[in-house]
């Protein structure tokens, strides 16, 4: 391979592959991977694993040993030059003596971003910056959205038939999608650090909301909307002890804010809009500053319209079974009744698969409050 | 290639593209085409044009001419045995001396089926029948449905958002999928024998249902039903000189029925169903009778819901754009209330593609009245 940008994507793309592999455990940190190359040849590997462990650099650095001295090192996110739980990681590269260091993308913090690249450059080392970078931003779209938009990366998941519906007109909805579309929802939970939901879809599924997946390294925090406090602390929900967010608003009865909550229950309060919810950029902002970097929501058509209305959602999760349940059944989104075509929300396909039997789609919406750029 | 199956097929797979090009002009006759191969090359290629002009084989003898001795021959369909607007095949083969056929399936018309085979194995020719069988059944499924079931293949087509509405509240529905889809559907119609839509998708839209794409050779039939007598003979459908089917009811006023219809005008009464819809089976086998194997139907959520639950449907052809409506807009399908979600109607995937920003998808239902085995 001689031509030096191929040979740069190459190593950078196993980069990324190694930081794939934090991605049931990193969050809130980014997920990082890192390869050393001496002489044309990897060295060194390594990723960062969880928050609080190293970073990827130093694994792959004590792999290196002296063949460090004079190589080319690819990272995923500009390394940090802070002290954090760990110490800095250009200071790192610096002392290994490496020659050149590839980032693919900047730290998206604007407090620091550059900062570790100019370290690196006033020691001597060049530093490219921006191979594979889309590639980079999209593997952490949740730590960058939270970085850059103080909001989490919003995901919105919905079942239906093909026709649209969510239920039958008697409410029955168990099961519309097949084992392996549910198989895929349990993955999404599991790399998600939050699942959003309401207190209705919770008590008219005794809904648990935990991550059930062989790959779950923990399990994501849940989130429950309960303007109306209708949630006892006796559901199914509360017996797993993983935390919970309750999301009350302040006219939530003082009965069901002030109950014996447990210990992995926490209570927050967020501000109505003029609309039926509770201020759901508001609930956002408060979500990303309890370091939640994505948000995985199952909810019924009314949240779901919310948010796609108040501009949160970044990516909708349809899941369509083969099914037809007609004219009576429950519909997937309350949205407001538009006069015109040209005014209806409209997305981009990002991915089409089938799943087992079932079809899965996932659409960005156009509008995005706070969009990325990138 | 020593494998004398593998062989075969790829033979036989070449007979089936050759038939494929008559996929906008043979109909009501089936798609043929025929290979002659002698000494494991291919020397003559056929395949049936339209109605009154000859068959796939003569135009593969024609161009094998003397090599046609002792050859091996490819045909997609039985070779006919009985004197219809051309001379039968069969015997063409047995004139030109050919050594073996090989046949993909047998003619689908109970009335002469293996009659063909019969008699070139009764005149010392080798016959091969079953070779890419199912193939060829699924390009003539049109042909098929109407000799074994006497009803033409049916295809419902639909156009919906993301979630499944068709329309929005105030009735608006242009455009929701894009250009590409409507020229995707342009192309059904023009591979269609018929189209079938109701008096009042005519109104609504102004339709004039005619196959505008630069492979249709031809016009579809108009199938519309009118059993309220709602068409005067002014709208533009009238317009376009291409064979219109109104189907009236026995209800139906007699100033509707007895109107001066133009001469491209037939109308034909079906019977009423205990249902608000004419019989659509009867309407069916009537369309069968006017040697039409396919319908396209363009329609509302009550005629496809109906064709859906009378299990005449063969295959949903359904749009989605990337857009959202929410649950004022028009559903998809009026169907019974069901009670329990095992009581849906449920489809097979059968082809998930996205068309420009589209998703097409085909999917069959579990249930077809009078299914073909094959």
């Amino acid at each position: 391979m001689t031509d030096p940008q191929a040979c740069h994507q190459r190593f950078m793309q196993r980069a990324l592959e190694l930081a794939a592999q934090g991605r049931f455990s990193t969050a809130p940190n980014p997920m990082v991977g890192c390869v050393v190359v001496a002489d044309g040849k990897i060295v060194g590997e390594g990723w960062h694993q969880r928050a609080g462990e190293p970073h990827a650099e130093v694994f792959a650095l004590r792999e290196a040993g002296a063949l460090a001295k004079g190589s080319t090192v690819y990272v995923t996110l500009e390394p940090c030059s802070h002290f954090g739980r760990t110490p800095p990681c250009a200071d790192a590269l610096i002392k290994a003596n490496v020659a050149t260091v590839v980032v693919a993308m900047k730290d998206p913090n604007p407090l620091v971003s550059g900062e570790g690249i100019e370290r690196l450059r006033a020691n001597g080392i060049e530093v490219l910056v921006g191979i594979l970078e889309q590639q980079a931003l999209a593997l952490n779209n949740g730590f960058v959205a939270r970085m850059q938009r103080k909001r989490p990366w919003l995901r919105v998941k919905m079942a239906a038939s093909l026709d649209g519906r969510t239920a039958l007109s008697n409410g029955e909805s168990q099961w519309i999608s097949g084992t392996d579309s549910r198989r895929d929802v349990h993955r999404w939970r599991a790399q998600s650090s939050a699942i959003l939901s309401t207190a209705k879809t919770v008590l008219a599924d005794n809904a648990i909301l935990t991550a059930r997946h062989p790959q779950a390294e923990r399990q994501p925090t849940r989130v429950i909307i309960d303007s109306q406090g209708l949630l006892t602390g006796q559901e199914a929900i509360f017996k797993e002890p993983f935390p919970i967010i309750l999301v009350h608003a302040p006219d939530t009865p003082a009965t069901a804010v002030e109950r014996d909550w447990p210990a992995h229950v926490e209570c927050i309060m967020v501000a109505r809009t003029n609309m039926r919810h509770v201020d759901l950029t508001q609930l956002m902002h408060e979500l990303a500053e309890k370091q939640i970097n994505s948000v995985w929501t199952e909810c019924g058509a009314q949240l779901a319209g919310a948010l796609l209305t108040a501009e949160l959602v970044d990516e909708l999760v349809l899941y369509l079974a083969p099914k037809l349940i007609g004219h009576s059944g429950h519909g997937l989104l309350n949205l407001p009744a538009f006069a015109h075509m040209s005014q209806v929300p409209e997305l981009t396909l990002k991915d089409v698969r089938q799943v087992a039997d079932d079809i899965r789609i996932i659409a960005v919406p156009r509008r995005v409050r706070g969009d990325l750029t990138s």
